[in-house]
């Protein structure tokens, strides 16, 4: 029998994948290793859905093998552990984010539930900046632009750290949705981004002007080649804007401002495993979990065409363990 | 009597000034009011003369005020003190940086040479990046983009911190200079600013590319627009790219290598007033003096020429005590 990938592996396994960069994912058969002396084999219960996933899907980042089971924020339990597997047991939760085949340790705290399968990426990746540029501090001010999978949780995370958060939006009917239903402290509407282009915010406003130099931080995940003079100059001195989105092409970094303030520009991407386990149990502890819509997996399609259009608030989760079935 | 500089407050004074944009110097009478009861008033010694000076004399900046008299790296002797002040007496020694009117106490160490009057602002404004981004630890591997009057202290300062040093420099000529003369580890030649724009260090040069991903941190005091991604590379993770220079462009940010290694871009500009008396105690204790050639006041103009074109090692400093002659 030629080899496939359903049976290259002695272990069958099965889930969805594309075949192809159309992205369109289908029931697959696949198959997996014979669970080694240190491995953990679990059963898949729920993943999140990222916008890296789409990115992934149609090779937009250019390293995309097919066929393709996307899928970063993972959480299952135990099925099997390898003979010299100490840390785990049968019936163990158990996470997976971004980095595989290194966790030895990665654990899913008991109190949290297991569809907050997001904190491993949109978590991770907004709790990590917070926490390593110093911007944790309790009555901080800290800027979040946008509002979606990763600035909510880290309006999320922000708040419990005890900062003031505003919200930075486009949009003026983010209002309540900022304020109420994420606990922020204020939202600021940004001008329109081709006014953006030409000037900071302010001079015609009032709210604005008084915004200028009063941020300690800002977590930035604009992804599209945006203008960064504006959010450099809602900063105070020595504030930090972190970027966590990657835009295609550079953008325009005027040094001027970023001397007169000793301000910094720095980037971070997700988190090491160590800050994982901290963020998962800082989570567990404040009760902290992703705003999700849980969806059966034969909804994924679907639910990769809205969140195209961000329309989800804020993250899809699959519900792999109570809808994934082999036809 | 019309007021005029000369008369329009009790106290005579002399100086050389420039009266236009040429930014050429020519004797100057003016005056200066009578000395408060928080007043210092002292005689000038020696005044660096720094590439500042020379966008303040044309106006390159767009603030100049016309007649001026220039100079912020201004050490004296103190020749009158008012009632109220506690902490300097007549002979004291001084200095005077950027920052005047709200020194209060800033004191020149007995046993540093007044001719070091330089540190007050190329002094500061590289020990003050190298101590607040914590680039001073022992054993990190620091990098200095040129060799001019700012980066031969630099240098200085990151040597004495203990650090290893590279400089980068698009000269191969200066290697001797770098190692020899200011004690730097090692000098990486960067391609010409041209090929720079294409690309980052290496692909073609064995040497560049195994200095890749070795920098904890780097001193770039560049000002005119140039390609920062070949330094993004050059660092480790979570290295830090300072910038001193102040182009007057914006200049280009990748986002996505700052990504991947939590790396960051800042600015930094001077140093505070207990900064900067602190990198004197420091300079003084580890015997760090600028590289200067002291030159009469009557040879400003040609300094200023010499400067312009970096013909000097690596500072000018002007013995105005003992050449300043009103005529």
């Amino acid at each position: 029998m030629a080899k496939s990938y359903e049976n290259e592996h002695p272990i069958k396994a099965f889930g969805w994948a594309t075949r192809d960069i159309s992205g369109v994912l289908s029931p697959f058969n696949l198959s997996r290793r014979v669970t080694g002396k240190k491995d953990v084999q679990f059963k898949v219960m729920y993943c999140g859905i990222c916008h890296s996933d789409l990115h992934q899907l149609k090779n937009e980042w250019g390293n995309s093998k097919y066929p393709m089971v996307p899928g970063h924020e993972v959480v299952g339990v135990v099925t099997e552990v390898g003979s010299k597997v100490e840390k785990f047991k049968v019936g163990d939760k158990v996470g997976v984010g971004c980095m595989v085949g290194s966790c030895r340790k990665l654990r899913w705290p008991e109190n949290l539930s297991m569809d907050a399968a997001p904190l491993l990426c949109a978590g991770i990746t907004t709790y990590s900046p917070l926490k390593y540029f110093g911007l944790d501090k309790p009555g901080m001010h800290i800027g979040v632009v946008g509002l979606g999978g990763l600035e909510h949780m880290a309006v999320k995370f922000a708040k419990a750290f005890g900062t003031k958060v505003t919200v930075i939006s486009t949009y003026a009917n983010k209002k309540q949705e900022a304020i109420e239903r994420l606990g922020a402290d204020s939202l600021l509407i940004s001008r329109d981004p081709e006014q953006m282009k030409d000037n900071a915010f302010g001079q015609s406003s009032d709210i604005r002007q008084a915004a200028m130099n009063t941020l300690d931080g800002i977590i930035n995940t604009v992804s599209a080649v945006h203008p960064i003079l504006p959010l450099l100059m809602l900063m105070k001195s020595h504030g930090k804007l972190v970027m966590i989105g990657a835009p295609e092409k550079p953008v325009e970094l005027p040094v001027f401002p970023l001397l007169m303030g000793r301000k910094l520009v720095a980037g971070s991407c997700i988190g090491g495993m160590k800050e994982t386990q901290e963020m998962l149990d800082f989570a567990a502890k404040h009760n902290i979990t992703p705003d999700i819509e849980v969806v059966p997996m034969d909804y994924i399609n679907t639910a990769l065409e809205r969140l195209l259009k961000s329309d989800v608030k804020y993250r899809f989760v699959l519900d792999i363990g109570n809808t994934l079935n082999k036809k």
